[in-house]
């Protein structure tokens, strides 16, 4: 069976499938948008057509997520990377502590930045056990009084997920990077989410950040412009050149996302989706294995190991054959990680389980 | 006469016009680009494809540009604006100063994402005359021994250029975001330049960087990652993931341009096209009046003013009536502001210029 334009499965874990839809809509517009005469690329950010382009995506966002009022949301440069720094250079002064719970590699490299700013409380780290697991809430150990709390949802490299958002007293920054808009999630017991688009929205170099204006209170009067979340909110988003065009796409993705049901529809599909792969690891008589605990399997990275390294190789050379692509395993796990947003389609895991249980059979 | 794809002359500052044959080709693509089975958005930026796309963007960037081999190209995000802070954040410790030649408003930009950081001499200023004018050598004040120069070799409000680079004894670090590439320029004689992409290169969201390794060998031992020079180069641009389509879309105007005479013929080119805006200018009898002084008129923004705002107005309801698309003005300097990057065909130049004397002559 064959895809649409001749495409393959691509199981890559950001920058990854987007919607054939709205590829197809950025194309249709790519020399002259709605007669405007240019290129979304082109147009001035200032201008007419940029800014209903902009608002709408807003909109389209807060609709899906339900983002309350008292809530900014920015469209940034740098991806959640300049996020780890941004979060602690604003929100962690002297003699304060902030908390990180560290469930994988991105959690890991988010409290690092913030060690190069202030005083960190490791409130969990599950180091130990390579990040196949979250912790309960016994194991989190958190400061007296934190400027904030950090997390990550879900762990794109081990496909670590907390099935629920995890609530504190003190302010909660989560980095929602890989499963933003995958399930519901109530955005009002958060202080600040941040995503960068390139999993669940858009193109790589757009960065979301969500942003509750009691937050947004405790920010530094003035700092370096690029880094200062009030002057990025007060010019919403435009103190420099926006990624425009990332900014576009994730916009076409939203309206895509509303017209197919929003976050619950995709909700479902997305454990529909996650399920079929995860039975081939469970069926396999130990031939594969998960990398996570089975409470916290993410449903947008599944990650599993073969028996040997030469098996995974011949895995991937067959996955290949069958227009699967992108299937590698990060080095610090190994094995397969079968990225599955979204976008990804669900015939695509059909697929991949097929294969799995075929190559079980013959391999095992 | 009818564009193609019924296009506008679009005279946006930035974003802005794009060749309709990197148009074309990243449209080619869009749904599976080279038998890959997927977008450029949507490959992994450690794949092999799109290792090719970066490798090929940067070799042909340096055979543009002449770049020595001591030196670094990087792509990355945030701006020029970032570089703003970047910049002096490496390069300007305790106890040095750092001086500034600001003919502008980006270059007061500059200066003012400095003075947060360090000690900045103010070495120009061309603020008196609102921006008009270039120094001379005998008026630039430089301090005893700067850790940097910095300047900005065009400045897009106000459309004033250097026509030569600057050279000093101290390391000179120049914003080229709005001329680069568009003229010949020693690379040997900087030690920084920056770039954003959205005038000369490709859509916003890339920002190009030239380091040498000598000024590269100043920069802290460690920093916050995204702000960190040695670390970026050290992944070679991905220390995260980087803007890969806009990387790409540059890469396709640096293989454009090659093929197109590179950086001397877009300078002939240009020097063609800005003559034609002038001289209509100047041909006027002063119903036009140019913003910068003749001996540093930009090639690339075109800025005058007309008698009065009404008359604006409706010169810029003529030229939309025209096609001829995005001259207003910055509100800094008023008036009309044609900018006319390499992508811009000159055709778009004669037609605006016609439509300047037939305006002129109507109302003057």
């Amino acid at each position: 069976m064959s895809q649409p334009y001749d495409r393959v499965f691509n199981f890559s874990a950001g920058p990854c499938t987007l919607e054939v839809e709205v590829l197809e809509e950025a194309r249709e517009g790519l020399l002259n948008w709605r007669g405007t005469g240019m290129s979304v690329m082109e147009m001035s950010h200032r201008g007419k057509a940029y800014d209903g382009i902009i608002r709408k995506a807003e909109a389209d966002l807060r609709q899906l997520m339900g983002i309350p009022d008292n809530y900014k949301v920015l469209f940034l440069q740098g991806g959640a990377s300049l996020q780890n720094t941004m979060v602690p250079m604003s929100f962690l002064g002297a003699g304060e502590t902030a908390d990180y719970i560290v469930t994988g590699a991105w959690g890991k490299k988010s409290e690092e930045a913030a060690q190069m700013i202030g005083k960190v409380n490791s409130a969990y780290s599950g180091k130990s056990h390579n990040y196949s697991d979250i912790p309960g809430p016994e194991e989190i150990a958190l400061s007296v009084n934190p400027a904030y709390v950090h997390y990550t949802s879900n762990e794109t490299i081990q496909g670590v997920e907390f099935p629920r958002a995890l609530e504190f007293k003190a302010p909660v920054v989560c980095d929602m990077s890989s499963n933003i808009l995958s399930r519901p999630v109530d955005v009002s017991k958060f202080h600040i989410i941040y995503a960068g688009a390139q999993k669940n929205m858009g193109p790589a170099g757009v960065t979301l950040v969500i942003i509750s204006d009691e937050m947004l209170a405790k920010a530094p009067e003035k700092t370096h412009p690029m880094l200062d979340y009030r002057l990025n909110v007060e010019n919403e988003s435009m103190y420099n050149t926006p990624p425009c065009w990332g900014i576009y796409m994730c916009g076409l993705t939203y309206a895509w996302l509303l017209r197919n049901g929003g976050v619950p529809a995709m909700y479902e599909r997305n454990k529909g989706k996650a399920a079929i792969v995860y039975k081939a690891i469970d069926e396999s008589s130990g031939f594969y294995k998960g990398h996570a605990c089975p409470h916290c399997r993410s449903l947008m990275n599944v990650t599993f190991n073969l028996p040997s390294e030469e098996l995974t190789k011949d895995f991937i050379k067959v996955a290949e054959e069958n227009k699967l692509d992108g299937l590698k395993g990060h080095r610090s796990v190994g094995g397969i990680r079968a990225s599955i947003y979204n976008a990804f389609p669900r015939e695509g895991c059909v697929v991949l389980a097929d294969v799995m249980r075929d190559f079980a059979q013959r391999k095992g």
